[in-house]
């Protein structure tokens, strides 16, 4: 797996899906060419969650693309996934890596410079950084009046890590967040709430590829 | 430890503390003899239940008392907690027992007959059952609006799991609910929103065990 290389990321929302389940929006993305994916579905229980999880691990394994678990370590392990994408108020780096092993993949999400630079000196493999536009989603952590793609740029010079821009981000808005310096962007609802999934994948990877 | 000889149960819930923070009410509660504490406050966030849980593992050991977390099989593991408690939409017991190893503690919350038995066919090591008396606390799990002490009866006759009532237990009215067959109370606000935790806590004790 190359962090470097994620030009497309999709965070799952069940809320969002227009009755669609996860794992259907999920097969859609990776047949849209979606290069990793995050289970959050937020509104789930635990256990919803867990067995949606084991669905999404049988797709994305299926498809070579890594799968992540937004905040719960533990489910992460049950699921077998390939690591976590933790928020500032969430367990530790330390403790994800002490749990799933140095091989894992943790990401962090940051809002700015010094979050960024905290993430970085704690071990993270990569940032989530946002809300890039703005969003009045909750699915979103951070600072949801949106950061603009100069923060975007300035994380991306204060670190060494894979940025992922997210909020706000769809085909339409995302190639300056990658001209900005982000490595790529995470979509929730550009995927999840598309008529077609499959064809807002392939048309938010085009628009960062291109 | 032997779980069968829990009496007093402490489920903290920092909401409902009088501005007292989660170690200096354990603290007052391992004063006044409880036998089990739960690291629960549901408002708090994952990296200040971390922190409130490492303060809370050093105040335990020290008292020789079992420290459970709720829900959370991550956090469990990351402060070295004895075990876990989980309620009916949370990581199943299989995946707790296999993060966490044989020789933790793994509860369940249930509120009927038939959840008691399926718990206990998935290899529950105790019950938590209520709640017993109605609350209109958002902090028990299961029906709020009393299940009363038949129900108690019915789910320790028919399970050989030690059962735990929870849900508006208080010193004077938690005898009948181990007369019904519980091994013993848990308590949220009838310790921690106590004007003297340590008193509440002999108080409730006293009358479970005489």
């Amino acid at each position: 797996m190359n962090i470097t290389k994620w030009r497309t990321y999709l965070v799952t929302a069940v809320s969002r899906s227009a009755g669609r389940s996860t794992p259907e929006v999920v097969a859609a993305a990776l047949a849209g060419g979606v290069d990793v994916v995050q289970l959050r579905d937020k509104a789930a229980t635990d256990r919803e969650r867990y067995e949606t999880g084991l669905r999404l691990r049988e797709l994305t394994a299926a498809a070579g693309v890594p799968l992540l678990v937004n905040d719960r370590i533990d489910l992460a392990a049950a699921i077998d996934a390939d690591g976590v994408h933790l928020g500032q108020t969430d367990l530790p780096v330390s403790v994800a890596r002490e749990r799933l092993g140095e091989g894992a993949v943790v990401g962090v999400s940051a809002s700015t410079v010094e979050q960024a630079r905290e993430a970085e000196a704690a071990g993270a493999d990569y940032l989530g950084v946002g809300a890039v536009y703005g969003t009045d989603s909750k699915d979103v952590s951070g600072d949801r009046d949106g950061i603009g793609t100069e923060r975007i740029a300035a994380v991306a010079d204060a670190v060494d890590l894979p940025v992922i821009g997210i909020g706000g981000v769809d085909a339409g808005n995302a190639a300056p967040v990658v001209e900005a310096g982000a490595t790529g962007v995470a979509a929730l609802s550009a995927i999840t709430a598309a008529e077609d999934p499959e064809a807002a994948t392939a048309a938010l990877r085009a628009a960062v590829t291109e």
